[in-house]
């Protein structure tokens, strides 16, 4: 098993495959509860090491408090202890962060993950107190979240460096893209051994793995956990032939799945697409966005069978 | 009166000077009520033609919901009516805008205004649908607020064209710092005689009322309430001396005291400071932002002396 | 006249509008030597108190070196001192913008003007040295050009305000397509009361003129030389009623004959096209240009009619 | 040896090291030979399998024409055929890059290199008819650099595979940093067998070696070119434990040695002033850089102790 057993007292390293799990959705404000369910089955009997609840692929900031206390409930309820769940505590507003970190603690998550603010344009320094305030007031250990191109922020690895300082922190998840800044933090693993560092951006996963990093939370496990799994466990034990099918494999379902309808939102939509495609839920969305069109779900459709990929069966 | 009086049946227009009012705070997530009552006090006897509750200069995305609602409520109540009051319900969650606006309408507020949800990257199609969607939930005339540097959104004049067709839409304020853009705009203006068109960023307010803009929501009016309402009827008389005079005076005030300490929040840090070395409230600033520091806070202080900006006094 | 006269002894201000003259082309590195007469022809007519050959509207730095020397020969030449002229020296190397300023020299220029250097990404200081370092090689007076969307470098107002301790450095041109920026420039000029402060976007000409800048370096004034030169003398002289007037036709004309086809050469395009409807050259444009299509250009066709631009007659 | 003999009708595929080459100075616009000379026996005895001559680290686009016709003209000489030639032709103007592209090949070089023209914004569509207008006139195979930190532009994978379709371009050198990029790059490489794939981002050779690609343009070689020839042959021949162990060297490196002093030009100043301080040329720099000061040579002298970086001893 990927995931260390820890106590308050033993810090604990998350490695391994953690799906950034989509939000199902029956319409406006409205959670689907089978869905979430289907989803968290599919998932788990894929291999999973752990599951993300509530990151920017689960929609989360466009979500209510309500409906996102909702999703942590029956998600860890339903998870039921079988891999350990990670919440999302982002928020523009700090106050909103801790008190989603206290309701995810009491629902028996494992650990919070926090990307910056995201309204204001902030500097490191300010960062790094926000950060000190932050953890003062969290339940669980935390995660950070690198996704600049959503915050307006990164987390500069000088930053990385002092959060290191704060035992509250134990890891960080990079959605940046930027390989250079990721190398630029496996560097600085040997401070904190018991630090986590994930990479958030699946086309990038058998390299992190490859070159020192513990892990992945790649949107598409959601439709293929058993990909991810693998291609973890080739990169993690130096199987290099099967590294590179894999993530061939990996590029692919990304360049397709990914690139249907307009740029900033085909990921999200792409793959909502799919995995209701695949029947484990519909592809409402939150606003701002909108479910693709018959035409373009065709094509999601198409790029499924083509791939090999099969209808959800419950298991 | 610059405020053209209106019923639901109706359509009104801002102009004039509408402060983005500070939100006074005694400590974390906790509201300055007293503080408050002053600032509003010192603006409506400075003459301003309306107020913004919940803006950026408002640190309305770092506040928690029930600290928005507070500041609504406690603030409308104070208004009393004697100018109209705008509230800002821009979040990063449809539901939660929603929320906010029938809250505000509930308490009194004259109209909403909305920057675009601020997490994900959306284009202008989905800006499109969102605005529409959102219009029909709305119990009061919104105006958009177009801050593409923290939304990272900007609405596209064909946006606005559009969102113009849509009767609940009333206007826009711009903090583009385009001026080129706020000329789109103004060309725009023919077709609904009834929209406002407000220049959001102070440094520009001189030359957007002279070129057709209705008025302006400048920060610095929580100072100097008088010197931007002046510079207003300057403008939109047509006095040219005037308006030179008082907008070098703008430029000055906005070049010493919105350049303190780093960049990014040099804008809002160096304005609670000010309004609160003139005794209007404290500057406590919620996260991820700190007050300026005692030597910052000196060099502001000389700035208010040196330009003549002097305490408040009780009226 | 706007031009104050001077010799080597006493610094000059640039007023007024300044064309930057569009390069005529008949081909792949070829001139077109009549195109080039009838727009000086056409500008000298419509008012403007200066011509500006090899800016970004002149196509400079997609010219060989050789193209340029002949634009500022034929220039210079035909020009003959009815106007003075300013030649741009902007280059990625310094040996060739101090070749092309001698040369420039030698053919009868009055000033130079150059852009940062636009390979390299540099910071504020190195500007400033890289501009100690080449005021000392310059034969005349040079200009500043602020364009970051070109260089990707802005001028900082720090480094200008430095740059005016350069006896050589007279003036900036900015086309930042900021009035705050533009603003900040203004407050410095009572340090150099022979600093010349042009406005390089044309739909911030009003209210440049208006409220401080010396004149504009408009590329419409290829096509429409008396509209700029007009609203020019009515913003220099303050009649704000003519000024609205001149300044919603130069919104038109940019809004139409600026937009037509992809947007970053949206500008490029339109304008050559709109000169060579008019008669004045042909629309051929250098590398990695094209001129617009059939269907565009008929487009362009249609507005010229519309806004009762005539064809030009040789005067 | 990793270059494949080519003849004009016979394909070649550049792989393996081919270090894009510093350009030593001796003064404004002046070529150090000696040093040229020095650094070529450098890295030939290092093992490269080509030499770039005046890519980005060699300051090509802040060198006249004249001195990188000096550069192409001597170095060619020098190296006398022992590794084959890359020669950058990149400039803003068609014209010059064309005239560059003649005098490589008179010279004896073997292939072009081209950075898209770096002044104007081009799109897509444009840089596609410019990429099949410009090849029509090259006299060798060309390959692309795709490097939009200085180009603004991208050379979309779009753009890269209609590329492909053109016989003169043979591959291209990635400087985006971005592994994404990358692998959707690698994913066209069955389409030309013969097309090359290089890495420009040497923190990123390791694993764009292991993922498809088929070598790497550090600028790290001029330094130390066995540490990077010994890599690729690691990562080529699928030596993980090599591959992890030198990789962890080229972090350490260019953390240390191109982060001392401002961001954007820490790069281009460490390396040289790092070449410099192990005796191979001076560190003089083209416009608009300078050479670091004493105190930050003093610093990437104690690296390069601390890194057992010995000073060059002639071969």
């Amino acid at each position: 098993m990927q995931w260390s057993e820890g106590t308050a007292a033993v810090p604990v390293r998350w490695s391994g495959i953690v799906p950034p799990l989509l939000t199902p959705l029956l319409g406006f404000d409205e959670l689907d509860p089978a869905g979430l369910e289907r989803l968290i089955e599919h998932v788990v009997a894929g291999g999973v090491h752990g599951i993300f609840l509530l990151g920017t692929t689960g929609e989360a900031p466009g979500l209510s408090g309500r409906l996102r206390r909702e999703v942590i409930e029956r998600g860890c309820h339903h998870i039921a202890g079988r891999v350990p769940v990670m919440v999302g505590i982002t928020d523009s507003a700090f106050a909103e962060s801790v008190s989603l970190a206290h309701f995810a603690a009491d629902a028996g998550a494992a650990a919070l993950i926090l990307a910056a603010p995201f309204y204001y344009p902030a500097n490191q320094e300010e960062m790094q107190s926000y950060l000190q305030h932050l953890a003062r007031e969290l339940p669980l250990p935390c995660l950070l979240y690198n996704i600049p191109s959503h915050t307006k922020i990164a987390f500069d690895p000088e930053t990385v460096r002092r959060a290191m300082d704060i035992p509250q922190i134990v890891g960080l998840k990079d959605t940046s893209g930027s390989m250079n800044y990721f190398h630029q933090l496996v560097r600085l693993l040997p401070r904190r051994p018991d630090w986590t560092l994930l990479m958030g951006t699946e086309q990038l996963l058998a390299e992190s793995v490859l070159l020192g990093g513990t892990g992945g939370v790649p949107g598409g496990a959601n439709l293929c956990p058993e990909l991810y799994v693998d291609l973890y466990r080739a990169a993690s034990t130096g199987d290099l032939a099967q590294v590179s099918l894999l993530h061939r494999r990996v590029i692919e379902l990304t360049s397709r799945i990914y690139q249907v309808g307009p740029l900033h939102s085909a990921y999200l939509r792409g793959l909502k697409c799919a995995v209701s495609c695949v029947g484990l839920c519909d592809d409402f969305m939150a606003e701002p966005f909108r479910k693709l069109p018959p035409e373009q779900r065709n094509q999601i459709e198409g790029y499924l069978v083509e791939m090999g990929i099969e209808p959800y069966r419950k298991q």
